[in-house]
């Protein structure tokens, strides 16, 4: 059993703990105010964008060395048309420059909320995870407590793949946010 | 039944081809030597993306007033790790600069040929071809003809959105490349 920190207890949050529950895992939320006790093995933030920066620097130490997974997407929600990350970049990269001593993990960005509580993208295909990551040993942790919880992973490639699964995430929400497809559907990944 | 028009005779050509026909519509292909007719209502262009300036350039005049369907993923297939676009902008943009008189809509790029030739992701979700312009008109107007041949439509949105279609056709590409799926299957949509 794995002991599993998520930062955030949004739909986010709690969707992301609910896998981890049901494959047997130990979750741990924390808020704002910062770890309550020492961080476990994989640690989630699953906040905004806009709030990482400040986790990170008032936990470096409890964070160092741990499996860090980001699941943001950085858009600019003023105007749904951009990211907020510089273009040749992606909030990923951006984080594990701010903490080169944890091991960054990309994935559950392309997942809605709804599709992670209920395991499936609109009841017609199982969820699938795609994790992104330099440290591949952290990304097959990861992706193993998530198939534990019942959903499928995908092995994305190195951690510059975040920019396409942010360019991703940031279609379907649009998508959604333009009502061409539902908050419990999307896209669903066929092997 | 609409004349349409497709410069390149491979798998991505001639599976659009078929979408088109089994749609009731009259499909020309057109190779490297250019138009020999004047070109249909819908001209698409199924060539490698390097080979989109110059065809443009010899057909400026004939272009003119089409509806121009961008099906291209502009990856660096000598690395597999990027996109020879500037990192603001796309190929369909790319497009839309050298021929402002044309109507360019994106689309096609994130399907796999099998999937638009069977008409499903691995024979499990019909195949969904994502559709971005800024031209309203001409993406509905393909989106229907992509509807007659069996296929689901959505409206990704403006041409500025084929930043992100492509970074998704770009990561389903290095996906199949990586073996981590096939070549039949990939990233369907789910409304």
């Amino acid at each position: 059993m794995a002991n599993i920190t998520i930062f955030g207890q949004g739909n986010m949050g709690q969707a992301i703990a609910s896998v981890f529950t049901s494959g047997g895992h130990q979750v741990d939320f924390v808020g704002k105010e910062g770890l309550a006790r020492p961080a476990g093995d994989v640690v989630v933030l699953a906040v905004p964008y806009a709030a990482v920066p400040s986790i990170i620097e008032a936990n470096k130490e409890a964070l160092t060395g741990k499996i860090l997974v980001d699941i943001s997407n950085p858009v600019n929600f003023e105007n749904m048309d951009e990211l907020v990350t510089p273009v040749d970049s992606s909030a990923a990269e951006e984080i594990a420059k701010l903490i080169p001593e944890a091991r960054v993990v990309k994935g559950f960005n392309t997942t809605f909320a709804a599709t992670l509580a209920t395991k499936s993208v609109a009841g017609k295909e199982t969820t699938t995870v795609q994790l992104a990551s330099d440290d591949q040993e952290a990304k097959d942790i990861v992706a193993g407590y998530i198939q534990e919880g019942g959903l499928n992973t995908i092995d994305a490639g190195a951690l510059k793949r975040a920019r396409e699964l942010e360019a991703m995430g940031f279609l379907q929400i649009t998508l959604a946010a333009r009502e061409q497809l539902n908050w419990t559907a999307g896209f669903a990944v066929i092997k």
